[in-house]
């Protein structure tokens, strides 16, 4: 795999090409220009992915990949871009840039052009994230790492679902995925488990679609029959929204201040109004065999909050990317859901995650208290690209 | 409000803004950089408003609204630069570019920044439209027309469902929006009425929701008691397609080319196998006083086909942006809706649309063979705005 470009072995090219590119025929942009030419971009082929935009009057385009740092404990480009190289592209026709590189492992990656001071998403490619106002687009390297990221034939749906928070004092809005074939004819008899699954912070109900891929990796796994039919409930952790700020819709100002002095809100919103709505809305079994919950790092902290207010509500637990410690209080919320019972509880982190020493402790204290669990580890930070994978892991651990 | 500044006026500035931009301190792309300021953008600040974008490395920043030609012909900005002027941003401190135009009337606007021949969307804008692979940051300008496009308090839910397609062969994908009081306890016995809501070429079954703000509209005429609660069905009307290109999900090969050679098969899928599923799903009155059709464009076509091909189903018909003719087989095909009778058969077209003679035509074919319609017309073109006003006003004026 090629290796990233690093700025002391480009310097001579940093200099030369801002010229090179001036010598161009430039359009001012100001002036009636065509729109650009129809682009075909990224394009793997086999070994090789090539990345192509369309910037006329640039000085200088680079690439800027995830794949250039896979363990930064970060979300995305902008933080790593300020610790990797770049690859740099080269002017060809029609003001087309592009640059050729060794294809990266697979795995979705995400990545951005760098146009004149300006990071852009890539406009040919129709795979885009949002991470807050961020636009990411994605290059999918197919292989066994990211099988289940795309490609099922059979798709549950996800339904964009309102409803009451008495006990935020406002509607909300959270993200309800039904596997294939909860609406079947066959089935309708048939009860369904129900995942909770919280998000971390900065990010809202759509951002385990977004940029978890949830319902292509729930499919794919359905679908091969390694994971059980289940529900993914997906709400927004964040107690003081509505729901995602891309939708601009604010809730009453005085309930969302009066949320944010809530302490825990949001995790007695999920017992006393979501899980009611859903096992009032939908066909599942209301028993803590049929509920998991899960969430990564601030979701994680949800996680480990919600079962130890509610022990015996949820048998199966999953926190990622999050730590736990030996204090007395959150000891004695161990003791409860050890004492209420469980099926499963799964804790994972990336080696290199920022959460991991928290993660570390947690999964000692739950060995010093006598609690079965798996502790997962993988390389790998806090990074979307675990997030992922130990979903992939996970739920073929639920509801066996 | 300011006139869109033209090319020749701004020759000078051309000329000089470049040399301008030269003589700051420029950071070359391949060095590291930090990450850019948090910039707000855009503000309104009432008769005022302000666009601004990090880019400090770029020769020269212009900003493209569709209020520069809101009669444009066209979808988007890229056509509409060719032919309208733009705005040129002033660079500010820590290469923050920026302009204040007087603000554009009220209306759901988008915009694009031009940065050295490449056009980006405004990142520090959380409203963004997708047209296509196209990026459009989106200016709602408070106002009467615009006042349905945001604001509801109470809100219906999306679902995006997967169905199968016996007559296309495979699964697709549509967008249901059930009303807000759909899922609540004490709603459980009312049946609701369906509208049908069909997109234009180009697009798929996210656009009425990402381009046309349906959920926001119909949610604050329903909330203000102006339209009867509904529910809105969106599938996609490419019939070789399972769903937005953008989840990457093809049909099997196999089947989406027989769906291409299927004449009029999304049609009768439409009647065959969309229908059905939602009136087996949802809690729906399954009879044509309880069913309307609309559609923009190829959407207006599929309207005028579905309408004459199965005549009786739907009472209330509302093609835009389309038009007839005299031909045998068309005016059969309207006496034969006027035979089967209807309640309501709205067109709608704006003056200066392409298709606005046609519409005429239809208007006219209408009045020849005495069925009873409206013609709404109103200035501008084949344009979102456009279908956005005419969806506004036709909701109120179904199932009633």
């Amino acid at each position: 795999m090629m290796t990233t470009k690093r700025i002391p072995a480009l310097l001579t090219l940093a200099v030369l090409l801002p010229l090179a590119a001036l010598a161009q025929p430039r359009q001012n942009n100001l002036t009636v220009v065509p729109p650009p030419a129809r682009i075909v971009s990224p394009v793997i082929d086999g070994a090789k992915t090539t990345f192509s935009i369309s910037a006329p009057q640039a000085i200088t385009v680079s690439l800027h990949g995830s794949w250039m740092n896979p363990d930064d404990n970060c979300y995305g480009p902008l933080v790593q871009d300020t610790q990797v190289g770049v690859i740099p592209m080269t002017r060809g026709e029609n003001g087309v840039w592009s640059c050729t590189i060794d294809t990266p492992a697979p795995e979705l990656w995400t990545y951005n052009f760098y146009i004149d001071g300006v990071y852009v998403p890539d406009f040919a490619n129709p795979l885009i994230q949002r991470d807050g106002t961020r636009l990411l687009s994605i290059l999918l390297v197919p292989g066994k790492l990211s099988e289940n990221y795309a490609g099922a034939t059979q798709h549950g749906n996800l339904n964009m679902v309102w409803y009451d928070s008495p006990t935020l004092g406002f509607e909300r809005r959270m993200y309800v995925y039904t596997p294939y074939g909860y609406e079947a004819k066959a089935n309708q008899k048939t009860k369904y488990p129900v995942l909770y699954l919280l998000h971390g912070g900065g990010c809202d109900e759509d951002t385990w679609e977004s940029m978890g891929r949830v319902t292509a990796i729930a499919d794919n796994l359905i679908q091969k029959g390694l994971a059980k039919p289940m529900i993914i409930v997906m709400p927004n952790g964040n107690a003081s929204q509505s729901s995602s700020p891309f939708l601009q819709i604010s809730a009453p100002a005085d309930a969302a201040a009066a949320a944010r002095q809530n302490r825990n809100g949001y995790i007695h919103s999920l017992v006393k109004d979501i899980i009611p709505y859903i096992e009032s809305h939908y066909r599942v079994v209301p028993k803590a065999d049929y509920r998991a919950v899960s969430g990564l790092s601030m979701g994680g902290g949800h996680t480990l909050s919600v079962t130890a207010e509610y022990p015996g509500t949820f048998s199966y637990i999953c926190p990622m990317g999050c730590g736990g410690n030996r204090n007395e209080d959150f000891v004695k919320g161990l003791l409860g859901i050890k004492k209420a019972g469980y099926k499963l509880y799964w804790l994972a982190a990336g080696t290199s995650d920022f959460a991991y020493p928290g993660a570390k402790v947690l999964d000692e204290v739950l060995t010093e208290n006598g609690m079965p669990h798996t502790f997962y580890t993988k390389n790998g930070g806090h990074t979307w690209s675990n997030w992922r994978i130990f979903l992939n892991e996970m739920l073929p651990l639920l509801f066996k």
